[in-house]
């Protein structure tokens, strides 16, 4: 921006800036975007952020994102399924959701294990977890962590701190759509060794 | 999103995947990013959009975005050289200013001639541009237009219509710190046609 464009401008600008995927000059585009079309977008987009901002708030049972204290997979009787998904993120609850493959409920760590980053297990609402087993009848913990190196130890530390119930994790294999000649060769190992009848 | 987080996220969402730079994954990561530091960014973020959406407009003078009628450059004294550089689109407009290369003032155009999109001189603000030079005794208009097919094309249509006054364009070339290993035949030829001495 300019000396002489207004300081609200400007603000807006600074503050678009900041978001994830924009940096100064996409968030000059899109502001000029959105003033071209205020009435349409605009007052929308404000409104929209100022109810979420208000109202959004982590769920105390499983941190997922919503507008209750208790998110609507949490209270839904359809989700006692006795099965827990444990992933990172709420990103990656919402990727599990958008993949409607699971009909359980989850638990959000809300990052990984990392003795660098001073991330403990109670950073990490494991302690929830083990006591949500026990209040939830939960017979299964499919552990959805990344397969990093963070994401693996943060799942084998998990494995140890759960007692007598099932716990699996994803199957690491060829991607749906995945040409051989350009997975990793860890992926490819891995496919291989847990190979199944066809 | 899944059908299970709430509507008000969804619908943020939604709006924020219709800025130009972000598409709807792009969306959901910069609406978890916001509603995890809803108090620091979200909340000022909604107030600016409010405030800008209230008070933003055109110039009526030069088609500028600013928060008056008419806007800082075509009100300050010091802006009045004599010189008007027409530019296709506000973003230019804030091109030039961050360069600080240009001490007069502007006729934003809204767009290019094209007979495909039906633009025509009157959706340009060329009547505006001509009457313009009259009034404010304007001696030099630069014509700072994209170097397109379109953009020149509306530069001739514009040069044709100004009477009795210095019309120039910028300089083609050559851009600081470019190789030429790099660079187009087109502006190589350019740069080579409009040579100076050394």
């Amino acid at each position: 921006m300019t000396e002489n464009s207004t300081r609200d401008i400007e603000h807006l600008i600074d503050l678009m800036a900041k978001l994830p995927g924009l940096g100064p000059r996409s968030a000059r585009r899109a502001v000029l975007h959105l003033i071209k079309k205020r009435g349409l977008v605009m007052a929308p987009l404000a409104q929209a952020l100022q109810t979420v901002s208000e109202t959004a708030r982590e769920c105390v049972t499983c941190g997922n994102i919503g507008t209750e204290d208790i998110c609507d997979i949490c209270t839904s009787p359809k989700r006692a399924t006795g099965q827990i998904c444990v992933v990172e993120d709420v990103a990656d609850l919402w990727a599990m959701e958008r993949g409607k493959a699971f009909a359980g409920r989850y638990h959000v760590l809300g990052g990984t294990l990392s003795a660098l980053d001073a991330v403990g297990p109670d950073e990490l609402r494991i302690p929830k977890l083990v006591s949500r087993i026990a209040d939830e009848g939960i017979t299964e913990v499919i552990l959805a962590l990344n397969a990093t190196i963070d994401g693996q130890t943060t799942a084998h530390y998990i494995a140890d701190q759960l007692g007598d119930v099932t716990v699996t994790s994803l199957a690491q294999g060829v991607p749906i759509g995945g040409e051989l000649d350009y997975l990793d060769d860890g992926t490819i190992q891995a496919a291989l060794n847990a190979r199944k009848s066809f």
